[in-house]
């Protein structure tokens, strides 16, 4: 396991190009014109990292940054040794947790059955024992605020949206909004989703059966937040599950999510019939212990629903869903994690574990978008949401999957309907499939949608979504293009400041100021690289003119001229504009009326 | 310049994953799986070309081809000659044009003023020469339509799209649609654009003063329209404009669109306020002779509203509109075009040039969407389609650009009332600026919005957008962008037959039908490409699992078990499924409810 170090940014130049210079260049490296700022609270240890831009005019524009400590190249990060724990003293001081010996690892928790494997990387650790809630407390952020509170956390959000904590609050204890934060992952940095917060995204990493290690996970995760990632879910499926995700979650700086039947599964050696509610049970206990900040549990996969997909054009297509009807297929009996759900809330409290109530029934093809089995799996979820919300549990709600555009709003208002406003968490959707390698893109199109109409976090497709497993680069294609579908989102939702970056970036597009472009980019690197391949000359960076138009004619330039005319002749008004304009149009003319710039000044790409 | 030469599909698999190749490989080699077929009209000549995807399980599916010759082997294409000349027969029987003596072509055609640049390839050309209406004759499709006539590219775009020849018909006659197909570009297959048909799309290509050469843009309209672009406009400002159209005109198959004042400009050495509406006529002339399908007129930018645009924040964004906008200031005398409209009908009245009116004035950021400037040129561009139409010219109605997605459907909503229903051709729109170098993923999310409000054509944007110019890889990346967007309208608008390639995707990922997955996508050497990266084997292809999940479990495959489960038990109803649920079950249990492949069935990748 390399360790991962910030750098100078001024190696920021020499890397920009490529990717070859290591993981330890890549991932610890502030982005250009950027620093790290911090939001100081009501307490000195409530410091809320941002990302400043500077720009060339003196201003800076201050945005929500999710890359944690590996861009503030004042913290040494260490991955063998994992991050700060930030929240241990909040947590710590509200006095409703104590340490507990915790569950022992088992080998089979690395899907270990025998001595036929390699183990992975021990991660050192903290030596920190897990925590978990005194007898009959709720620790749980929705508890606190719907006692009044405003935890330490709620504050840290609300500085971060540039809400109040009032405002944070309430919507947690509306459950409205949730706030993913397991008391034993004190890394995290808080943050929230909910329909009137950002619109958040999430990036899905994990190693397979089939491919991918610890050390690839880990750099994913972080690489997936330095582009924007607000959680993470580790999905891993093959060995070494609990030993990736303690690495994982050790170094993670946003809330980390799971789907424990996944892990549970290789425990019983892959066959659904043989799963039961003590091993999932048991998976659970070892993951909330580990600090996952949320899980989906498919315990609305019930047994009077799995017919009606047998004759969907894609039947079920979500893995747990799958594994849950085959359960329930082969012992005809209720899902058990439906029929347990109300000892899950208790144990999901004891360490504020958030539900992601999953959409196991959700569709896989346009063809089968909002049909029968999907609209009453979520009326299951809408029914366990007052029974986890009963429990003080956070809860949100997972969403499809791939839905044709004119059939989106729908999911939204049933959703919000039938769940009583609890977060909405979709996939996608994607809008059509005729695209396979490109997925990131049809799905983005619907994320923005659904954003824009009320889903609070959108979880990110990447371009190999369909046909293998994302390597590096597609999980930066698939973050970047969900921040894209998310800003949209916030941007149509008229959400406070949202707008404010558009307009730094157009201001800066306007006036020619070609690095602050660039640093104001959501890929600074990759806007200047696309630059620099048409004029690559340094001058160009400062000219007044791009590689559309070239030296000859601007149309920006021109308009800048006709602004400047306007001002310099006090043409102030729409109607001065137009008495004035006959004699001045003769002046303008008088002075050249220059659309060329002067042969001297122009740039010789 | 080379010469493109279809070549043998075998030759596909060798080729797929490198550009290396050279053109001729590329830009002339069918898509894997596919072959050109042809649908027959109503008389032999009328042949329309699709793309005919067969299938393992012995269907095929047959596709819109907007890849000309370059896809059919059987075609010899020689760019040197230029395609052949499919409309000719049809022309010249109508017998309402006649041969003439045409304009002259100049030097400063191609930009030379004097003996300092060196000329581009000369076209050898076919001698044909150019054809104009006979005096007095409209020889336009919207004139024939409104005649009650169905010409043969009425009849060739009725079988294309799948629709009836009198509804094509009636749709041109309305002016609801447009067929761009000037009388001297025979070469182009008849296709047309209205919020009735299926969802077009525009790829821009052209050379600039800063890069780019004649070969390189011929080569660009060629893959763009390999990869579905169904126009393509020739934005060229730099040296060898008209010997570069030539080129592109005689070689393509889809309609041309061009900004004429862009090439006026060069010929007055770049003054907007030297241009005059002799050498604006002379230009359109000179670009109707050669073929020019449509051309962008931005006819709406009036004097007062020029001033309107001085408080935005970012002014005036679009070239045509700028130069135009510089020269009424210059002279404070209205628009040329806009006074010399009727005129400007004549013209393109007498070779079945399209009009497309320009959007001059359309916002350039998310700040300026929808503003006064904006709105004002639309209600012009809505006077002027009724004088185009009163002169029976075809026209269409430009469109942003910068638009965040609440402000979007009342931009159709507009455009419809106040353009009397004349399709709407929209650029984008980007729904943020925060992410250059990704403008096609912003633009494709408004894009396909946009679309399914019921815009007719989306002309595409590069990743290249604001920062350079678009080479191959960006114009592919645009046109599939795009081609994504325009799908996902038609499925939202309920398009007859859109969903067909969706649900033959769908059958074909349920299937575990890789190798027709990859063939029914979009970009099957992408689609292949990404999964052999995780799993390179070739029995994958056949696998039934997938690298997310690995051969331990698939979901898809237990969907499958549970379908079979249900026929081979006669549950043919959910109602029998739930009764004959609690004995079945036990049956599938006792046959091991296999969820693994046997271990000797696994794929070793």
């Amino acid at each position: 396991m390399r360790q991962i170090r910030p750098t100078d940014s001024d190696n920021a130049a020499a890397a920009a190009s490529g990717t070859d210079d290591g993981a330890e260049g890549i991932l610890a490296r502030p982005f250009p014109g950027s620093r790290k700022t911090y939001l100081v609270g009501s307490r000195p240890d409530l410091r809320v990292p941002m990302r400043e831009v500077a720009l060339s005019t003196g201003d800076s524009l201050v945005l929500y940054d999710t890359s944690g400590p590996y861009t503030d190249p004042g913290a040494g990060v260490d991955v063998r040794r994992g991050l700060p724990a930030l929240r241990a003293g909040w947590i710590a001081a509200r006095g409703d947790t104590e340490e507990i010996e915790g569950r022992a690892v088992q080998p089979a928790d690395d899907g270990r059955h025998g001595p036929d494997g390699q183990a992975g990387d021990t991660f050192l650790g903290s030596g920190q024992a897990p925590r978990r809630a005194t007898a009959g407390r709720a620790v749980t952020q929705l508890a606190y605020a719907r006692r009044g509170e405003i935890t330490a956390e709620m504050e840290f959000v609300a500085l971060r949206e540039g809400l109040s904590p009032e405002l944070v609050r309430d919507e947690i204890a509306t459950g409205r909004a949730v706030l993913p934060a397991n008391v034993n992952h004190p890394e995290s940095e808080p943050m929230a989703i909910g329909r009137n917060l950002l619109v958040k995204i999430n990036a899905n990493i994990g190693n397979s059966a089939v491919a991918s290690s610890i050390e690839e996970e880990v750099e994913k995760m972080v690489w997936s937040t330095r582009w924007g990632a607000d959680t993470v879910m580790d999905l891993s499926t093959g060995r070494n599950i609990h030993t990736t995700r303690e690495w994982i979650i050790r170094n993670s700086p946003v809330p980390i999510g799971t789907v424990p039947i996944y892990q549970a599964l290789e425990k019983v050696g892959g066959k659904a019939e043989e799963l039961t509610w003590e091993v999932y049970r048991d998976t659970v206990i070892e993951q909330a212990e580990q600090g996952v900040d949320y899980m989906t549990v498919h315990a609305g996969v019930l047994l009077r629903y799995v017919p009606m997909t047998a004759r969907r054009k894609t039947g079920i297509v979500s893995r747990g869903g799958s594994i849950l009807a085959a359960w329930c297929l082969a012992h005809h009996e209720e899902n058990f994690l439906y029929t347990n759900f109300a000892e899950l809330c208790e144990i999901l409290r004891a360490y504020d574990v958030t539900f992601s109530l999953g959409d196991g029934l959700r569709p896989g093809s346009i063809a089968d978008a909002n049909d029968a089995a999907q609209l009453a799996e979520l009326a299951t979820l809408g029914e366990l949401t007052s029974v986890a919300w009963e429990h003080d549990v956070q809860v949100m709600i997972e969403g499809p999957g791939h839905v044709p555009m004119h059939k989106i709003k729908e999911n939204v208002d049933l959703q919000r309907e039938l769940c009583h406003d609890a977060p909405f968490y979709t996939l996608g959707p994607l809008t059509t499939d005729i695209a396979p390698g490109y997925d990131h893109i049809t799905s983005a199109i619907g994320a923005a949608m659904i954003g824009w109409y009320g889903t609070a976090m959108l979880c990110y497709v990447t371009p190999k979504e369909h046909l293998g497993l994302p390597d590096r680069e597609d999980v930066k294609a698939g973050v970047i293009a969900y921040k894209i579908a998310a800003h949209a989102a916030d941007l149509a939702k008229g959400h406070p400041g949202a707008q404010a970056w558009d307009d730094a970036l157009s201001d800066a597009r306007f006036d020619f100021r070609w690095d602050d472009q660039f640093n104001l980019s959501l890929d600074p690197e990759t806007a200047r690289e696309y630059h620099d391949e048409t004029l690559p000359a340094a001058p160009a960076k400062s000219a007044h003119f791009c590689s559309m138009c070239g030296p000859h004619f601007c149309s920006m330039r021109i308009t800048q001229d006709v602004r400047k005319y306007a001002a310099d002749h006090g043409l102030d008004t729409d109607e001065a504009v137009q008495a004035g304009l006959a004699e001045k149009s003769r002046e303008f003319a008088e002075q050249g009326a220059r659309i060329y710039l002067p042969l001297a000044d122009r740039q010789t790409p």
